[in-house]
């Protein structure tokens, strides 16, 4: 089984928006043992997208559309298909019932051009759309298949796993699971980390075939992922091969392991602060509102999360946090903030961050300087140095995530 | 003049590497007047590369080819290109030289493999690399034309610069200049705001051939953007037609323009603040920090901004914030949070949000359901209601830009 993707729209020809959707796809076709051996960008055409259409059916069973399915008049992906298959567009009642209701929702005033929306190609399935207001379309092409869906990466991702990811394997007639699991990591360089890891993956390449395997992928922001890949006659058997896997690769890897998946960094800290019975607040400078915003992001954070004093002025610091005289990019500030964050919000745990994002020194600091505080119940509050790499955004960023995760080892240590 | 762009690399189908080349290469194609109707990407194989090659020189004058120049066997640029020109592949002393001397600067060993990045098809012309090891190629098919570049991006770039864009240029005999200018909107969906811009466009189309084009670009957080592109003889007719048509387009739009191209909601906010000698505070329940964590990430957002009270618990908000006894998802307590903030942060500006960004409702309040208050100097305090779609995140940061964008109208009101 072979599927080709392509993404419809002249701003990715231009590179004005960056086409992350096709390499998100063939992650998700790879993973279900489809291949994909092209991808194609086209600009808003509507003969351009049809010929790109009957190319890509020329080499590859299913082709995967993203972009052109919205109201304006450059999105033509509707037709071009409907040119493909040879058959006309249909305006679907259900679909503009929809849409009707979408915008009943949002109170907002619906115009003609919105319900071209609704405009499905004669024979193709309607895939609901749950978070836009344009449906995806399932599309029969002769014996092979066409897969409209939004360009907006949510509502795209959200029907490949809902509808077009099950509908590519009932086609392929592919019978065996292929499964993985990722292990998420922080705090551990690349080489560092496959240096852990690398007795488990020579044992698993000297192994027989079809043994599982390990691939690094470096995340940026969510950390370095380890991937766990099996193929298995069955869900239970693939199930358990992830168990065995994640069992010897947390043996190897140890508290580098803050989660598994789609776990966040501040998901597991909410779990460890509600598993003790503890509140969190924040005194935040230079990160300035980026680790609450990640929190307040996590459902149900209102039982272990109060608030933050973003203290971007030392003013704030001072008047708000009880910062004393002195420098506030320093340990002592960042001590002094954590232990007046628990006594502004009333918690029992806080962590503070102080530091320079650049991209000029502070106090004599150079850039990438931070501590952290960290305020534990019945501890002496301690701060923590940072030495981090980086523009001010990512400076910011990996600040974020690293104080998060001097947490997370704190509160396991707290037992 | 149309050249087509094709990156080669397994890794970039499978998403492991993001192709930004390709949107890089037809933004430089475009300000040369070359128009870019495809781009593909196509993985290590060379015989779908030779393929892929093929199909673009049907539909295009010219080809430019990124990534597979390396030393390895999966390297296989050069040998698609030579099956395509119908040539062999010679091993071009002069390139085998400065191999040579790059890895004696670099005291580094050669292989065998190395040397194969000297072959070169026959009839075609050496693009001398200066960053990396790989030369460029330019190789003439009947009367088109392919260019070959390496991936890494820096070497692409040097070389596209240097070489191809004068190369192209000469072949096209093309002088015009092509220039783009994007109006950064917010507040209006795209079928309204293709409303609003219909007038305009329809006289554009309804113009002589080569009038401006106009094209909306929804980019979610980013609002919808409208880009305006001219093609005039020169540069100086080039940004005089912009500035024409962005002040009929904001004759149109009005004060839904809040910037222009890469300009931010956050940055037009400061500068109205900074214009008007205000610093602000801010009082955040449920957008939890993300309007700060913005606002921190303008460089020089201390000269306007002292800080935010993430005030996620009702306790906080009554303590730091003083807001009183009753609902806190309302227009009083978001008055009450914009007032308390001015105090708090000792401002004469604040903008306050409170609602329910779901999965459930609170006070009997449906998510999406949120109120933004802002306090003026010299004005009452207020609240405006907001009712937002989306999942948690989506309400959240809709929330964050909508406040903003709020604040900013009330800013201009100021005068």
């Amino acid at each position: 089984m072979r599927a080709e993707i392509v993404a419809v729209g002249t701003e990715l020809l231009l590179g004005q928006n960056v086409d992350t959707n096709s390499g998100w796809i063939a992650q998700r076709l790879a993973e279900s043992g489809i291949d994909c051996t092209h991808q194609v960008r086209v600009g808003d055409n509507v003969d351009r997208i049809a010929d790109t259409l009957r190319i890509a059916l020329s080499r590859a069973d299913a082709a995967i559309l993203t972009g052109g399915l919205g109201p304006t008049q450059d999105d033509l992906t509707r037709e071009a298909i409907a040119k493909v298959a040879g058959v006309q567009l249909e305006r679907d009642p259900d679909v503009m019932a929809d849409i009707e209701a979408i915008f009943a929702r949002r109170s907002r005033h619906m115009t003609e051009s919105n319900r071209r929306q609704a405009d499905v190609p004669v024979g193709a399935t309607v895939i609901a759309q749950r978070l836009g207001t344009a449906p995806g379309l399932i599309c029969p092409v002769g014996d092979q298949v066409v897969y409209a869906l939004p360009g907006v990466p949510e509502e795209m991702k959200e029907m490949v796993v809902r509808a077009v990811l099950p509908d590519l394997r009932a086609r392929s007639g592919e019978t065996a699971v292929i499964a993985s699991r990722v292990l998420r990591t922080w705090g551990l360089g690349e080489s560092g980390l496959a240096e852990l890891v690398a007795p488990r993956v020579d044992a698993l390449e000297g192994g027989p075939p079809g043994a599982p395997t390990i691939a690094f992928l470096a995340s940026g922001m969510e950390g370095i992922k380890v991937r766990v890949t099996v193929k298995t006659p069955d869900a239970a058997s693939a199930t358990a091969a992830l168990d065995r896997e994640e069992a010897a690769l947390r043996e190897l890897i140890g508290e580098g392991v803050f989660g598994t998946d789609e776990e966040t960094m501040e998901q597991v800290v909410g779990e460890l602060l509600t598993d003790r019975g503890l509140r969190l607040g924040l005194a935040e400078s230079f990160t300035g509102g980026l680790i609450a915003a990640r929190i307040v992001g996590v459902p149900g954070a209102s039982r272990w999360f109060t608030g933050s004093v973003v203290a971007y002025d030392a003013s704030v610091k001072r008047h708000i946090l009880g910062v004393p005289d002195g420098p506030v990019v320093s340990a002592q500030a960042a001590v002094a903030m954590a232990d007046g964050a628990c006594r502004a919000l009333g918690t029992d745990v806080a962590l503070s961050t102080t530091g320079v994002a650049g991209p000029d020194p502070e106090e004599g600091l150079a850039p990438g300087t931070c501590f952290a505080g960290i305020a534990l119940p019945g501890r002496t509050t301690e701060a923590v140095t940072l030495r981090l790499l980086g523009n001010r955004l990512q400076i910011r960023e990996i600040a974020t995530i690293t104080a998060l995760d001097t947490l997370r080892r704190r509160l396991l240590k707290l037992g």
